[in-house]
């Protein structure tokens, strides 16, 4: 990799995520926090009109709309399309590169404490990872490869990743994790600074990397609805081994589910708000401990 | 006071406190859940657009639409006016008298625990309440007298209450919290069936009763926008004790703000997402010890 020359930190792509919002507009008032010497650091808000509504969205997901055939097309005009051809217009200027990492800001209702979603495995994310999770337990690493025909901003670079923080609710700011996020942020751009510089800092060469490898929905009646719930045994547990015959979900009745899968897996966006509408009660991950170098 | 003759719990009149919504589904599906032999159980949700979008609402709050005049005034249109109306009808047919009861099931992103909210200081409820928070020590009581002209839905009726529960994020259903808050509703129907049967249980005789005495709104620049977030050490304090020179907010510049009243206060709300937008970071209490006949 040569230099990172432009990176792009971006709250508010869900306006109803609030870390990320209050974040970026600390650093539009104080560019200097987010300033390092060797390169270009913007902050962007993502999605303006359900940020001042207090909603993930008006009419679909932003961070599904980042696909290259979608972001071409002039037919796709609702709110958020028209808003990600702006995103991507401000990410890459006339005659311009793409940024070199895209820092995208967002909260969960599940226990994920701090968590980098990396968009893809390339050498210096994985060292960056490692780094981070070196110097803070609570952070932990994800991926989730098959996601990259969906449309998530995180893919629009060479270096892009999510901070995905919680458990805290939308519409809801919690001072502790908007100040373990901020710092985490700096540790990011220190660490890209040193990059730039030829100073790495000393890291561990190992990673534990949980990888996606599928979701679970909510049992559902034919009409679609819900009919259980995450179990009480379950709930915030993200990251915890799931084993089979694991209580995973409670009926409104009260019956016990139990988890069928043949192996242990280690779920995480257990509960997760926004994903009802999708179809995920939790992802399901495999925990892997990568050897980098 | 006469007999119960009728009761009414209302799910979801914000559409988006998921805890409702499903009970009150489940109490429609299985009625007998619900039937107590002395009198007529309701079950009703409360604003149906606002469920199917997982929203609060969609123009205004619906519980600030339940004030005599609006509900007279056929120049008050907006969806939630109506459907006050709606509400209205429902819980009064044509030549009958208004419910005598109302639990009207919410939730909140502060720590709540499982609070009821008194609609007025009638000795029956006082009573109920002092039982109800004996057998359960997760049990709070609150009144919030001068929200009389407010529009809540508990205000129509005579033994009006609000079952308040969290913390829990706004669109997600907590299966432990589900099942506390089901089993409080079957606790007040029994409560109110011994009273009709004249069996009312042994109760203590002393109430601990939270009054809100007031609000206080969050540190806002001159847009209106906040500049600060709940203090780490308030969090999730909901009922502790606040102090004059306790911590109450910290700035996103990092810098602390502290309580500035006169005396010990207990506030609850604290965080609550959806007073954001209605200029209140917390409610204030003061705790009494009332003596009950």
């Amino acid at each position: 990799m040569h230099q990172i020359n432009r990176l792009a930190i971006v709250g508010g792509s869900h306006g109803n995520e609030l870390t990320g919002v209050y974040l970026v507009k600390k650093f539009q008032k104080s560019p200097s926090l987010i300033n390092r010497s060797s390169f270009e650091t913007l902050a962007l808000l993502g999605n303006l009109k359900a940020i001042a509504e207090g909603r993930r969205y008006i009419d679909k997901d932003l961070n599904r709309c980042f696909h290259h055939q979608g972001l071409q097309d002039p037919t796709l005009a609702t709110y958020e399309d028209l808003r990600a051809k702006e995103i991507q217009q401000f990410l890459q200027p006339p005659n311009q590169p793409f940024v070199d990492s895209i820092i995208d800001l967002h909260t969960t209702t599940a226990n994920m404490g701090l968590t980098l979603i990396l968009g893809n495995m390339h050498p210096l994310l994985l060292q960056l990872a490692a780094y981070l999770s070196s110097i803070n337990p609570l952070v932990k690493v994800c991926s989730h490869q098959q996601a990259r025909t969906s449309g998530f901003l995180r893919f629009m670079c060479e270096l892009g990743l999510v901070i995905e923080v919680g458990a805290v609710a939308q519409g809801v700011l919690n001072a502790e994790l908007f100040q373990q996020t901020e710092q985490l942020i700096y540790a990011v751009l220190d660490y890209f600074e040193g990059y730039n510089q030829g100073k790495i800092p000393q890291t561990s060469n190992t990673l534990k990397l949980y990888e996606s490898i599928g979701v679970i929905d909510y049992p559902r009646n034919e009409a679609g609805e819900i009919e259980a719930m995450i179990h009480p045994q379950l709930q915030f547990q993200d990251y915890q081994p799931l084993n089979p015959g694991d209580p995973i979900f409670l009926t409104f009745a009260g019956k016990e589910i139990f988890y069928e899968g043949e192996s242990t897996v280690y779920p995480v966006f257990i509960n997760e708000a926004a994903y009802y509408e999708k179809g995920i009660a939790m992802h399901i991950t495999q925990k892997q401990l990568l050897h980098i170098d």
